[in-house]
């Protein structure tokens, strides 16, 4: 009998959850998306409490009796169990060092509305978010999306995934990624995205796989929003 | 015969790869740190670039005909090999997990200097770091310091290590933590670390294992400066 995962993380945004989402949707795994049920913030909360393993934040995941956090933690444990990444060391510390790497990459997304403090609203921190944001556009989205259009690129295995010959969370959260980006800052990825066409094709790729269809067809895809990590403020928008 | 690792990571500061460095060290692992050898930057570019799983950024580990990259996927691989973590797959991941919340943790250190850009200079960003800073040691510091010091006190293992009743690559993280707090915000810390017992206790034990403890009175410790992730500015301690 297949074991139905609970997975913790908040009811109304696609966030770092939705990394986790994706690959569990891609998996065809039972699970429970605990916040979005009747009473969910409240076992959230009680869950994370209780926990022996406890989360510093959400996303986590409870598989049996393990509680497992972070993002990347999570889909290290599910890429294992699922055929999401390879079995081999070489292969799974590759896949783990990529999603890291997008895991960086987020935090950077998300400091382009929140340069100043986390706890404090954008309105107070706009003008600090436009020069950040400025930065951001100019230098560091080229250098991430051509790190990874180059790791796409070297791959000499057939198919277009990141990671050897199969796919891969890290293809599922480079899907996610360039969903983000264009997204928050339309224009300036209009502008930008030619420049890597392996990820377009990867971006293509993934949301025909039937079970990715399926889901972002489906309610239980949220849509994005201003409450997120990839927002869309036109001011930003470079 | 015991191999030899090739750690690359910028020379002149403690940075991401002091954590890497501390792992080899209580490991009394045979390591070169390359980019501290004569002709030691053009020898890390050089391995950037060659390498088929290339790293974003350093640190990055050469074990073999592995080469790791992301600080905390390098520790999960010297864990495994070094007995500095728990073998079993449930201890393995809330090791991971820890550190991974460490690595958070460090990039808010670093964002504190650096909140508008990671291309700008410090003085191009000052006015923006005192607030950013501001927050970090009313909110942030307790937040993160409160969780790590909750962690421990729950572990109901003897010894005071941050997971089961060993020795992990947590508590020389931890420790590296505490070190580099107290360096970048003294007159803060001062008045927030006996709210820590936990931590100061694990910080004093990993000091006093003796190849830590050598390694710190070695000329392989660099030590704390204005380059690296925590740094000394009067301004921003509160």
């Amino acid at each position: 009998m297949q074991m139905e995962y609970a997975l913790y993380y908040w009811p109304s945004i696609q966030g770092r959850g939705e990394f986790v989402r994706l690959a569990l949707e891609e998996a065809g795994a039972a699970y429970v998306d605990v916040a979005r049920q009747k009473k969910g913030m409240d076992a959230l909360m009680a869950a994370m409490d209780a926990s022996a393993t406890p989360p510093f934040a959400p996303p986590f995941l409870k598989a049996d009796e393990l509680m497992i956090a972070q993002t990347a933690n999570i889909l290290l444990f599910l890429g294992a169990r699922h055929g999401l990444a390879p079995r081999a060391e070489a292969g799974r510390l590759w896949a783990h060092q990529l999603q890291l790497t997008i895991a960086d990459f987020i935090n950077e997304v998300h400091d382009t509305h929140h340069p100043v403090g986390v706890s404090l609203y954008y309105e107070d921190q706009k003008k600090e978010a436009k020069r950040r944001s400025a930065g951001f556009i100019a230098e560091r989205i080229p250098k991430f999306l051509g790190y990874f259009e180059q790791v796409l690129q070297n791959n000499d295995k057939r198919g277009g995934f990141a990671v050897g010959a199969r796919l891969s969370y890290v293809d599922l959260s480079l899907f996610q990624v360039m969903e983000g980006l264009r997204y928050a800052f339309p224009k300036a990825m209009a502008r930008m995205v030619p420049r890597y066409p392996a990820l377009i094709a990867v971006h293509g790729m993934v949301a025909e796989r039937p079970n990715i269809a399926a889901y972002l067809n489906s309610k239980r895809r949220i849509a994005f929003n201003e409450e997120g990590i990839f927002r869309h403020y036109p001011e930003l928008d470079g």
